[in-house]
């Protein structure tokens, strides 16, 4: 009876209108109306496409229907789509005017209309019907029995063209299985361009032909093969994605140079070599730019890169060029004399600019990090905007300058999801802030962001955990209007896009339980896992203590692996604490002092676990600390003992510090906002 | 103080004199020998390599390393090995003799000395020493603080040199990276036959440049590239494992006759068409026997997969060909008759006849599914037994009889792992069982056997949970002394086996939790959790329903996928039980009557969350009557109310219906044991 009631009580709220605020939609559409009433779905459902698309879309189509059916479990009965106008009747009609090009600035519009008996996605491009795809999953409701879309009207289109995400293969070699499973979670937030970082100090990742040597030399064995590319290419292709390849030059080059060590920089007493690195860090080896031999072998390797890509840019890195070697070699600082360069980056656009013709024979465009931004280089160039304040620079000073200086531009300062800061400075961010005044032509260089996933303490393991859901955030900032800003939303449909973007294979949630079964070495994980929802990474690479923490080949199962920025648990304690703080109630106080009993008890957990798990060990100081402080503020708050001072900012201060595993307490604020007022 | 005391204890504990029952190992050691002591591991720890043998050593050390690091987190000092004796001070010394070769009947032995201050591992073979390192591996134990290996002597050989796993790849494609984290799980449980299932009438999945037709029409885009079909026979062979290709014919074959169908056996008005089979089952697409075209064109098929694999076999299938199209083909009538080929077993081997020299050519040897071993099939061929009781023969009779008959043959019946039977099936399946009599030259043709992963009902998402850890019980029948087969030992131990899988990417637990939420709609999964540990999908494919319900794009992200065989609660439930029954203390009825509790509690929290999540509903009639039964069974044995026989009777019959959900309960027959005494 009770069972029915339930069901019956779920029925009627469900069936009930939709509001917006219901909608777990990411990134949010330009427009949306909600009308009356909902489309069921049955597993007759089926898709049509009519048009001029690009095949692309019954790849698309056919994705949309197993995800769907994933969820719903209604066995649909349409199996594959293969052809236009395949089945006249359905209830999906998808209509594309013209094929997509894979570029930035093409039309990624969609209208998607849902009615009680039928949906229309109407595009422009097949591009933008596959957003409009992506759009109608997220619109999914349930009620206890079935499923349906609630009918509404989205126009929608893009704020800005570039939506990127880079990955670093090169610091961590990915395996071609995490690039695919991210470029379906990119795409399924309307993201557009994947930007590679293939080669680096730390390992040159791409097969040539021409060049066995570098992969020889230079890869420890893992590598991208040109088939392996070429297939990622296309798999990119068929989800709307532009890939954008890196090969990071004339500084970063380690890799290359420990192949051709011939055109590297260095002078040495006899034979120069270089070495792959095995630290993080920015080492010295660097192209020599006055060696016809160095653009000899770059223009090479660019022919053969090339060919792989179909894209319209070229990323040649072009970053923290160090100096070191050029200063220390006579031949250079002559060669800078006899040519009238004033400094290093003279010499550097120098370099660059001999890279142009090398890209535009291929019909690419040249992008490189900020540093490429001199007085003498092209305008062709595209800046990519990265250093900010941690560098001593203004926060995306680069992409204004450049904007301004007539170059198109792309932003990641602020983006740089490795630093494992929260979600709030990513999200507001915003490529062309409002205080920021630009011409209508200036805004329009500024052709969006990217989110910089660099791979020093990323491995398959725990990749996605730090990508996402945090990168959703920076799509949304990419795509929806600039007035979408507000932090509680985004939080409440992260819950949704994070627990979604599983069945794209993103395995940060089910890899976290992986890292924490090891740690507890098989035992029960539910202490583990209750901390590592207070604790998160330290931020700003300060977990590997100048890059020397960690090599390479260095364990990433650890605590810190688990653990994530945006602690869960810290966000609902802060709310406790405030809630507790403006209005003294005694439920709002026993909202607070329950946090403290379940803390108490999982040190308690955590001390027994580790008899049998020393990978606990280092996580006890901070559990303990907490613990403690927790005791003495559940004496204070309910009035059974008086407050020591000393020794609540003695344990507080103990709460602030940073563990040996690498962590700290996120809930830290909060607590001391409690010692404060005790 | 507390914390410190339990530190202490441990150590106290774990530091005493190792058992060996404490032992995870798997497959068991022919001979293990544990002394006094321990080798205490540190960051130092290093391995160095001697001897003569093949270069995947190299990659199996660093492997073991980095195994070994992720698991301790001991920042482990060592990198890469590459090079014979780069580190003579090492403290792990690995001596080959010889280069190993992937072929049968290799020496695969080791031998493994743990003294206190050096390990030594020495090998005919880098085969040996690679399973050398996997028993190091599992030796590794810990106190609270510390890792250390136990001071023993490990002397270890198979007792079968076939020790393989089928994975099927046509039902449903596997892609690269489930093959690959598959390999690795093999070569840790020292399996060395990786059997490949490249084609059957759901799909052709290998690139065949003189053939392209068959990836263009008959795989839906799912399929190897020969690149990578060679990268992993390379990944196999740097992991001691041979690959053996499957194009089954002449059956089995809807997918190559929908690219070629004038070879097919059928007669049609006008064109004959075939089509790739969406269902399961058993199909009449038949190649024609009579027709010179069909060895025309499986000769220049066998010419290009046969270059793609190093080893020196080829499964040609041969099962399961059901005469329909023979029988109503006028032609292949007469052809029989004309050749004196008394039935279609003569016409089948006169096929299979004209096969084995287009192998030889490629010094291949036939390798095919029992049907193939009739009077006339040459003593050549290898004879893989499948056939069982449920296919109306002996269980393991095509063994028995080709040994006699002077066929060398492998074993899967009793190892068909997707009927989803319990681990003592597999575990206890002897594949020279001691009641059967056999000469030794006879006993030598029984190679060993292969467990088999059919894919009608698995995807990348579950497959993983049907071949692990189940797998590792199979693996340790094959390698292991005829003697060891305690179950309880063996539970045991597939415990920790089952996590350590995880290291290697084994998916099987993660990916549960991934189907859970799903189906829990992003709730708590905790009953539905609990659930599953008691409901097993049903058995010998009642779950496909004659091969109707599911077809190849139905959803497999249900319960039933969440579930497995050997439901983990439901053998806790019957020890609970049979304690009980066996001594009817108070404590022993608690212990009983607290799962009674339990399950209330958990049907009440599966019609809570059902009210937000349609993929409960199918769950809840078979929980309820669990609910049911349990409130009764509380009531009777705690004395609060007398029998009601009809409806106890009643309520268990119904805890024996097959849920929608394609599962039943797995307490039934200790639930009935109790409904029996009560």
């Amino acid at each position: 009876m009770k069972y029915f009631l339930i069901v019956l009580l779920a029925h009627f709220i469900s069936n009930a209108q939709i509001k917006e605020g219901q909608l777990d939609l990411m990134p949010w559409p330009q427009k949306i109306n909600l009308g009356a009433g909902t489309f069921a779905l049955s597993k007759n459902f089926k898709v049509n496409i009519t048009g001029n698309p690009n095949p692309r879309i019954f790849i698309g189509a056919t994705n949309f229907l197993r995800r769907l059916d994933g969820r719903t479990g209604l066995f649909l009965e349409q199996a594959f789509l293969t052809k236009i106008n395949e089945k006249p009747e359905a209830e999906l009609q998808i209509n594309c005017v013209r094929n997509g090009k894979i570029e930035i600035n093409e039309d990624e519009s969609y209208q998607l209309v849902v009615t009680s008996n039928k949906i229309t996605i109407n595009a422009t491009t097949d591009l933008g019907a596959l957003h409009g795809l992506e759009t109608l999953l997220q619109l999914l409701q349930n009620s206890s029995t079935s499923y349906y879309f609630p009918v509404s009207t989205v126009s929608d289109f893009p704020r800005f063209t570039w939506r990127g995400l880079m990955i670093d293969a090169a610091r961590h070699f990915q395996p071609v299985a995490v690039i695919k499973r991210n470029l379906d979670a990119m795409a399924s937030m309307k993201m557009n361009v994947f930007h590679w970082h293939l080669a680096d100090d730390q390992g040159w990742r791409i097969e040539l032909k021409n060049h066995p040597k570098l992969t020889e030399l230079a890869s420890d064995g893992y590598f991208y093969s040109q088939e392996e590319i070429k297939n990622i290419v296309k798999y990119a292709d068929d989800r709307g994605i532009l890939v954008i390849p890196e090969i990071d030059v004339p500084g970063h080059a380690s890799a290359l140079l420990t192949a051709y060590p011939e055109i590297g920089s260095a002078i040495a007493n006899g034979k120069v070599t270089y070495e792959v690195q095995r630290n993080s860090g920015i080492f010295n080896a660097t192209l020599d730019p006055t060696n016809p031999k160095t653009y000899e072998i770059l223009s090479s390797i660019f022919d053969e890169v090339s060919l792989l890509f179909s894209g319209s840019y070229f990323h040649i890195g072009g970053d923290e060029n160090n100096g070191k070697e050029w200063n220390a070699n006579p031949t250079i600082q002559k060669f800078k004399q006899d040519n009238n360069l004033m400094n290093n980056h003279d010499l550097q656009t120098y370099f660059n600019m001999k890279l142009i013709p090398m890209l535009k024979k291929h019909n690419k465009k040249l992008m490189g990090w900020e540093e490429i931004m001199t007085e003498n280089m092209s305008k062709d160039a595209i800046i990519h905007a990265w250093r900010g304040t941690n560098e001593g620079q203004e926060a995306g000073g680069a992409l204004v300058k450049a904007a301004k200086s007539g170059y198109n531009t792309v932003l990641s300062n602020g983006y740089y999801i490795d630093l494992l800061l929260g979600l709030e400075t990513h999200y507001l961010n915003d490529p062309i802030p409002k205080k920021i005044i630009l011409s209508p032509e200036e805004k329009a260089r500024v052709l969006g962001g990217e989110a910089a996933m660099w791979s020093e303490l990323v491995t398959p393991l725990n990749i996605d955990s730090r990508i996402w859901p945090r990168t959703a955030a920076i799509a949304e900032r990419l795509w929806s209007s600039q007035e979408v800003t507000d932090m509680k939303s985004l939080r409440k449909r992260l819950k949704t896009i994070s627990f979604r973007l599983e069945e794209l294979g993103i395995t940060h949630l089910r890899n976290k339980e992986v890292i924490l079964r090891n740690i507890s070495n098989n035992q029960d994980t539910q202490s583990l896992n209750n901390f590592s929802n207070l604790c998160e990474p330290l931020k700003n690479y300060k977990r590997n203590g100048g890059g020397k923490k960690y090599r390479m080949h260095s364990p990433l199962t650890l605590f810190a692996d688990a653990c994530n920025a945006d602690a869960a648990q810290a966000l609902d304690f802060s709310e406790a604490v405030s809630t507790y703080l403006d209005n003294k109630t005694v439920d709002n106080k026993r909202a607070v002092t329950n946090f403290f009993k379940k803390w108490v008890v999982m040190n308690n957990d955590l001390i027994a676990l580790s008899a049998n798990a020393p990978l606990i060990q280092p996580l006890l100081p901070l559990s303990q600390s907490l613990s403690d402080l927790s005791e003495q503020l559940l004496l204070v708050m309910n009035k059974k003992q008086t407050v020591n001072s000393t020794l609540m900012e003695d344990l507080l201060e103990k709460c602030n510090t940073r563990s040996p595993a690498d962590v700290e307490l996120a809930v830290y604020t909060s607590l001391k906002k409690l010692v404060e007022i005790n």
